[in-house]
């Protein structure tokens, strides 16, 4: 089974937005073993876009098409579609039935050039919409006596990976003879590696490959920290469960201590969490990070329930008299002790967590670029570690950020 | 002309990379007034890159092939160019060089598998490489009687950036019989919509359009703001100073209050170097941005001659323990100047600037979701303003602080 994408939009070409839409699909394709060998964007160009089709489908059993389904005179994904498939366009009463009561829902009035929204390709299926006013489409074409189909989904983003997980892959397996329910789980890790995961792994990774289902792959994503991702396709969504059960026992077992979370999980919102589990009030004293920490915690609805807030102490000055640092070098572990003590006091909160070290690009009283010292404060527990971190300034202060609340993560777990 | 853009890299079409380049790339081609009609990710195979190329060179005029030029047995661009080209690949010498002399300047031993990287098409021109090993190429080849061309970039963004300013984009000028420098300048806005610049500069875009040289256009990009880039082609860099310097003084005449900077100047920077200038000391009170607004500033380097700190207050009784603001609601003008004078006194600091607002999910004590109240204290003197965002909350926190720090910096300049 092969499945090439296409984005349309002239804005992809000229650059002004970024097509991730593609990167997600193949990323999706790939996780349910669908090869895709050609992405394409091409422009809001009648011609251009129903040659390309032509062109693709000729070597490629599918197509999934994004973008060009608004309600607009350049959005022309429709009539191209129709235009590959030799057939007209026909209106469709209860898709422009949904659209207008998703606009008197809001209050609004329909405006007319909605209703090519409800324009459909003759013997497509419809993909009901449910978050924009754009339904998909599901378009069988036969080409050289073969079989072959084209989706459209809409380009935004949201809209698109709904309709792709719940109508295109589980349509384009069972054209493939296969099973329609694809299940994902993903371990959230932090601490290792992915050469180093890969090789705690190696034993699970080769005999996944000799089953095939479910596939596993690592996903290095900054400061979210590194996924493993483990997805099976199956028959319902209990059999995709419990195929992936074991596995996900058997990959946790060999790197237990690094997976902080699972799927949606990030380690602010596992932190905050445990926090909250416990009922404990967390202050931060950032200086190597500036704000960062804070700021990624505080990006977590409900952060104000734990979070109380932060001294940013950046001058020195301010580690000295407001969070009482004894004065002397500042980046190392007895000061980010004191920093955290320091907080914890000012803010009156039960835990501080303080962050100190050297972002560059110069070094910083003898200590080089990359050392970032980090200080934990539970109660009248204290304690400091000190790592070396790789990479320029905005990398250094986000891997600081993630580092620093792992180890708060793995102090609140072992106390 | 008309040159589209093909990405080679199987691990773009699993989505395990997002594919910037080409969008880079259609930007820069957008600029000078070239088109760019495809643009496709292919896989590292000989074969598929081969009949990828025969059908983009059908239509197009040139084409640019970023990736797979590095020295492993899956970089195949140097072999599928020769084949497509009808030649040979022969073994440059000064290329292999080159490379020899990269590695022992760094102290290390050439693997010989880099000498692949010294393979170059018979025919071709050497684009000399000065950031990684592999030099870029200018490939002639004749397609149904006609002179086209195929240009091989590294997939390295910043080696492929730098050899398409330097070598191909002026290439392309020059086979379009056009000038051959280019030069951008870019204003940098915030406080107007895309749609109010566009309407305010309509008379001068009217003006460019017929023109044609230089090029104007916008480019939103979240709480970097809003750019205006002016482009122009002239046959010298001088020719083309001249072109670009009375249109950029008739749009910045038009909007004359929103340009902040210039080019690479950001918002932090700009206000940094203000306050810098005047030998001022900055802290921040961060409520509803959490720490953002501090991150951001901290991400200049030589944030700290400037920066002393900051409270980030999330919890209301920091506000009142720390920053001194009064007992009652603290979404609201009164509590943001309180919050900037309080952590004046508290980081002794000439400027106070305080953020506090309602991100969402919910509303806050009858405040809607989106408002911004900002407070900034100068000396003895304190004001506060208050805002009404869009978006949902990571949106809404990210323009608070494009927001705030915009209104610091007129306060500045006005002062």
């Amino acid at each position: 089974m092969r499945c090439d994408v296409v984005a349309v939009g002239t804005e992809l070409l000229l650059g002004q937005v970024t097509d991730t839409n593609s990167q997600w699909i193949g990323e999706q394709l790939a996780a349910v073993g669908i090869d895709s060998l050609l992405q394409v964007k091409v422009g809001d160009n009648h011609a251009r876009i129903v040659t390309l089709l032509g062109r693709v489908l000729a070597d490629a059993d599918a197509v999934i098409l994004c973008g060009g389904l608004g309600p607009t005179h350049d959005d022309l994904t429709r009539e191209a579609i129709a235009a590959v498939m030799g057939v007209e366009l026909h209106h469709d009463e209860d898709v422009a039935d949904v659209i207008r009561q998703m606009f008197s829902s809001r209050g609004r009035r329909m405006p007319d050039n909605n209703l090519r929204q409800a324009q459909v390709p003759v013997g497509a299926t419809i993909i009901a919409q449910t978050r924009g006013t754009a339904p998909g489409l599901i378009c069988p074409v036969r080409v050289g006596g073969v079989e072959k189909v084209i989706y459209a989904v809409p380009g935004v983003p949201h809209e698109m990976k709904e309709m792709v997980e719940r109508a295109v892959l589980p349509d384009l397996l069972k054209r493939g003879g296969e099973a329609s329910v694809i299940l994902s789980r993903t371990l959230r890790t932090w601490g290792e590696s992915e050469s180093g995961l890969n090789e705690r792994l190696d034993p699970v990774i080769d005999r996944l490959e000799v089953a095939g289902n479910p596939t596993l792959a690592f996903l290095a994503s900054g400061w979210d920290g590194l996924k493993v991702r483990l997805t099976a396709k199956a028959a319902t969504e209990g059999a995709a469960r419990e195929l992936l059960a074991p596995w996900e026992s058997e990959v946790r077992a060999l790197i237990v201590e690094t997976v902080f979370g699972v799927d949606d999980d990030t380690m602010e919102s596992v932190v905050l969490q445990i926090l909250r589990e416990r009922g404990l009030s967390l202050g931060l004293a950032e200086s190597v990070t500036g704000g960062l920490a804070s700021g990624r915690l505080t990006n977590v609805p409900g952060a104000s329930e734990v979070f109380r807030g932060s001294i940013v102490s950046y001058a020195s000055s301010v580690k000295f008299d407001l969070l009482g640092v004894p004065a002397g070098p500042v980046v190392n572990e007895k000061a980010a002790a004191a920093m955290a003590r320091g907080v914890q006091r000012v803010l009156q909160c039960d835990v501080g967590l303080a962050l100190t070290g050297v972002a560059g690009p110069e070094e910083q009283d003898g200590v080089p670029v990359g050392t970032l010292c980090v200080g934990i404060a539970i109660g009248s527990d204290v304690h400091a570690r000190t790592w070396r971190l790789p990479g320029q300034r905005e990398q250094m202060r986000q891997m600081s950020v993630i580092s620093a609340l792992d180890l708060l993560r793995r102090t609140l777990l072992a106390s």
